[in-house]
């Protein structure tokens, strides 16, 4: 606890801790002022976020980068995973699949480039273990397999047809989720040492982690409460979106999928700039591949039981294609093992076309259904 | 010969070339009980594939793995190519591409997959010469953009297009086959030494081996029996579909393409075994590369002078997809010259997701024209 | 001077200049013998071409390859600004973008191609600077995306979608013409010895090359005449198409790029034959690369200003698909850094399937608006 408090007096930052309380104060006496909730929420992530960071750190430090990574990646997408099922539980479809292909696509273009980027700003060039990102990257391969081919080969316009792509949704979400257990047995398990941190990076005792017990508390008490920050901000964020002039896609797409992975981001451009680029990418890729290989599927499984009717893995054009591109870049740029600053620039790139083109391109089917 | 009789005591699945003799006097007694005779020429298929994998085993102990890996591919595709060029002759069109696009993916993807599995399984990493595998997969690469381009720049639903399809076609077929020539040229002549093994596999000798001129022999002859039975296959094979409940997707493009390399896959299996991942890797590549890059433009070639009409390239969406997915995930994949069982596993899966989209959503243009 | 007439006496193809004088005189006296003047002005601009090169290999000598490369690049490209100002004044929108299109996929498929065939007939194997391939493919790969994802996107069946289109196109102009400033501050200064040659080429000191100062106010002085007869060479290729039977699409496509790309597609093959492939290699990819990230971006907003209404990005289908599969096929192939005869066709072979198709299939919607 005094470790807690010495961090609050070095690090300004965590005074925006008031803004939890505030955010809670005011969904309960002003629920209609969904601006103000708006900009409360999200100044109360951002703390939340940054002390994840530091308690995934902590944790981190004693249990090998691959293993934080995953660690990390599970804590922070329980953001997303709450997001997603309280909105599949009022039945916003659309909603959903938006933002799961928003997360895959934000994770693996945004954070992994602004990581990147910051990392590469302060070190010429960086490694990282290539193989660790290419097993996440051939499983966001093998996600993005799953939601191009069954609307390629099917042809929706028959009538026949809905009722099949439900069962076939159900048969890939078990598929994929097999594959991804599988895939913890290889890369936590049977193969562990292929996936040790390529930089020798002799990260010392920084007396400012906290204890391994400490950290591990602290994780599961904030992911708490960003996720109930979250609610708030998901059911405010589509009345703050009108009044700032986004549109649903643009929302779904790039806002909630930046918020709702911030505290991730946090920790992911914190090891890039302390030259740990093994856990920058380990977050970044691994939340990725875990939201398409285990989130998605899992909300397909749920929808038969908590949601007015099942959902199905048909995404819209637009969202296979990014996913698509995504993936494709990420096999593209991870090849190597290799960064500097100009390969996040890269990603970046490719994040803004997609967030441009969804800024001014609305796709026609998003929003609620 | 002695050798042979050692081999059927010490292999009881030899005991099922009885099936052989079967089968022809089914075929002969009772041509209408198709779904035993189906039965029966499965049971032959198999120990014929097992003893052509031996005979091939025996060979490339003598001349190296890429050129055993290439004679292997050469012969076990004979059987996919009396295949097409019967269903060719009564017009099959649909069936024969459905037959072709389904041997490729089913080569680089289930037998790849499953050789990488069985061998990870026994050896914790595997490696193989990159080399190899990237010139196989870029010949692949090569005849998916010759399958994809043409329908994607030319609009079909214009009237005057289907003639020039066709002319387009025997271009592409003629491109392919110099590709090919080419390219054999190139592993097995002037550039033969960078296509040699990765591991350093001293197999010594098994005394288990027929002699070469003994083993040419029994490639020749066998060759002739799988093709044989794999005719009755056929005939059989679309009525024990109807009576199993399989769709003709699911048939032309699993079953058929499965049955038709379960000579190759013996070997490849058994290879990846025996820690010679170069002879599985050369096979299953070779195979597909050599379907792509061989089989189809003969067939398109051959269409003009022995099928009711000329046969052109152009496959259905669906098939294009499969085709160009495999290909990516070849590539991505065989970058490294390193296997582990997971791998294997994730092969498998993309060749699942395509299985269960198939058996469950039948494209609308497949099955006999 | 000296060194120049040196050339001339050496070269027996730089008698071929009298074509220069020729085409410009045709042109005065007989504009409409458009046949003739098309077959003076490519008599023309071999010759010329040939200079270029030479002036371009001297001041190469004294700057390192990678520069070496970009120069040739930058006042390669200047013929095809020079066209595509010329047909943009004109409101030709579909000839601009066929002609930028054309010139990507042929320099990153047919003159690569060529000059790794043409290096690899001498030498057995070839070694190059995989990471400068790499940057560049990259960067075409952000222009194949910023292509492909607008009208993946966008339904341009709805009637407010072509302005926003419009739109679109400018921001994402300025977003390339941003990265690929980025890239070259990234590879001439922050990072400029990652660009280094791969082979220690030893081109010691050629007593034919020309003073850097001559060699400078050459280039200069013999792009304006490449640039004043490639717009002969663009009025008469309409109706020489015309009369040798050509579609628009071959044309602009196809015959355009090459002549357009004639000046760097003698250097980069010289560069290959001497062994100096980092050289080709730059030519060949910095040119694909520069018309993708820096040309199409400028055409677009001297769009603005200079053509009768603004351009847009929106290309049609089947120019994304070959755009996108160069870009692909550049991305595989550069992943090694090492080349040999083979290589070159595999890319000749993707270029002959395009410009087949293009040859046999022309697209509904090209040629002048």
């Amino acid at each position: 606890m005094n470790k807690l408090l010495q961090g609050l007096r070095s690090n300004p930052l965590l005074w925006m801790l008031a803004a939890v309380p505030a955010v809670f104060l005011g969904e309960h006496f002003a629920p209609e002022a969904h601006t103000t909730l708006f900009v409360l929420a999200v100044l109360a992530i951002v703390p939340l976020a940054a002390l994840l960071s530091h308690a995934t750190e902590s944790v981190a430090a004693k249990t090998g980068d691959a293993v934080g990574g995953l660690l990390n990646a599970t804590l922070g997408n329980l953001t997303e995973l709450v997001i997603a099922i309280t909105a599949l539980r009022a039945g916003m479809f659309d909603l959903v699949k938006a933002s799961i292909a928003g997360a895959i696509v934000t994770n693996s273009l945004f954070m992994l480039g602004m990581a990147f980027l910051l990392g590469g700003l302060k070190y010429r060039v960086q490694e990282y273990n290539a193989g660790t990102a290419r097993l996440q990257a051939g499983m966001l391969f093998l996600a993005a397999v799953a939601l191009v081919v069954p609307s390629a080969i099917g042809g929706s316009e028959r009538p026949e047809v809905a009722a099949i792509v439900q069962q076939l949704s159900i048969g890939l979400a078990v598929l994929l989720l097999v594959a991804y257990v599988l895939g913890l047995v290889f890369s936590l398990k049977t193969h562990k040492d292929l996936f040790a941190s390529a930089g020798e990076s002799g990260h010392g005792e920084d007396e400012r982690l906290w204890p391994v017990k400490v950290a591990v508390v602290m994780l599961a008490v904030i992911t708490v409460l960003v996720a109930l920050v979250s609610e708030i901000f998901v059911e405010s964020v589509q009345y703050a979106a009108v009044s700032f002039g986004m549109t649903p896609a643009f929302v779904g797409f790039i806002v909630v999928a930046l918020v709702g992975a911030a505290a991730e981001m946090t920790s992911a451009f914190a090891a890039a700039r302390k030259n740990r680029l093994d856990l920058s990418v380990g977050i970044a890729l691994g939340s990725s591949s875990q939201i398409a290989m285990f989130v998605a599927p899992v909300l397909v499984l749920l929808s038969l039981f908590i949601a007015p009717s099942p959902m199905d893995l048909q995404f819209w054009t637009g969202a296979v294609v990014m996913v698509m591109f995504s993936t494709l870049t990420v096999l593209f740029i991870t090849n190597t093992g290799r960064s500097a600053w100009f390969i996040g620039v890269m990603l970046l790139v490719v994040y803004t076309i997609f967030a441009m083109t969804l800024y001014l391109l609305p796709p026609a089917n998003l929003g609620p259904a």
